[in-house]
């Protein structure tokens, strides 16, 4: 049992992906230097995350049917590529860039914090990222999730709360006995909104050196961890 | 790459569950002869499962809607308790007796052989088995899937082919890049019919000791195995 709250102990720790557990712009940024050395790599980086949202709600507006986080990173990117000089990239240099997705690096502590929380919870994925996309980076990276949960098991992305339901409805139990863990305070109030308990870890590195991140408390969150060992000390594992 | 193909290689390794990776009628006789050690454990267990192909096929047919396993295994336990002189159980008990198969033990060749096919293969469960049962099995059992599939994310069960063909769409993959492991030539023939390599998995004693099973091999699957172990040294992991 979780030592937080005796009477109803979260049972599931579920955990946003890209930036809480791994850390797609050094990722991104250094395989675009190996592979495109003569371009911007971290404008790059930031620029095709940043059409990561809007893409999302190209398919909750209805304009585009359910896709895979996948066809959405290939939507983005083809839409990219003109603008950083790599027009001229043909078809199986497109599919190879867009799979830096499914190889991003996992921050240093992930694993190991990952390792301890698994001895006392249910550790899941629980990303908008597809499920090929989820288990390739999981195997590559070492991440030892009970079970890759992802938005395509809802057809909703986060943060419909059918992702977040969704998630406790798997695992049979109430949804305080599940605790998002991520690293942006929007992800966790809409958790919060569906009564999972919420854990914010500090990523200040998450868009890279130039980005300065307002990581302070927010005092509606069960928890406040500067990385995964840290949310691991907390919860006594 | 698998050594067997190399011009197409399988890069996926998908598993059925019930009595192929784990053994249901051992494990279901083990507890009810602990739980309630008057009852004829062997009988209640084929019993049980005598009453998951019916169950399936009421969804299949329309009678009922999408259902997830754990609730059919309800219905179908619900059903069984008075034969067995069992009616008196109370919600709690049958709650926690319907979760047996979320307790299943795995063949004692299951996590040793998984680990060697880990090494050289992406491996998943894609069984009927609902997200959550699957999930608590293998943290319990320690089986170490890269991915927990289940006719649950596809809506459909085996053999409906969006099971298996949505298995190689989760992986990017053609069919043919995903062997389907089981101990049923059913279910390998449906895998076949959709692409996908096979491999027959010998358990003599799924059904128990009073039940025997013809594990002679099928020619049409790509392997036959006596057990996991063996598949992993016909596959070079």
């Amino acid at each position: 049992m979780a030592p937080d709250t005796p009477d109803t102990p979260a049972r599931v720790l579920a955990f946003d992906i890209f930036g809480t557990v791994v850390d797609w712009h050094g990722s991104i940024v250094r395989e675009m230097r190996m592979l495109y050395p003569h371009i911007d790599a971290d404008a790059f980086a930031l620029a095709w995350r940043a059409g990561y949202q809007p893409a999302m709600q190209r398919v909750r507006s209805g304009e585009l049917g359910w896709t895979l986080i996948d066809d959405l990173h290939r939507l983005v990117l083809d839409a990219l590529l003109p603008t950083f000089g790599l027009a001229h990239l043909d078809e199986a240099q497109r599919r190879h860039l867009n799979k830096v997705w499914h190889r991003l690096e996992a921050w240093p502590d992930s694993v190991p914090g990952l390792t301890r929380l698994k001895t006392r919870f249910t550790i899941c994925s629980l990303s908008n990222g597809n499920l090929g996309l989820l288990a390739d980076m999981a195997k590559r990276a070492g991440l030892p999730w009970d079970c890759v949960l992802s938005a395509e098991v809802f057809r909703a992305y986060k943060p419909d709360p059918a992702v977040y339901l969704g998630a406790a409805r798997v695992f049979d139990v109430p949804p305080a006995q599940v605790m998002l863990v991520a690293a942006h305070q929007d992800d966790l109030a809409a958790a919060r909104a569906c009564g999972l308990r919420t854990a914010y870890v500090e990523r200040p590195l998450e868009f890279g050196r130039g980005v300065a991140r307002d990581v302070a408390p927010n005092l509606q969150n069960t928890y406040h961890a500067t990385d995964l060992l840290h949310l691991a000390d907390q919860l006594g594992c």
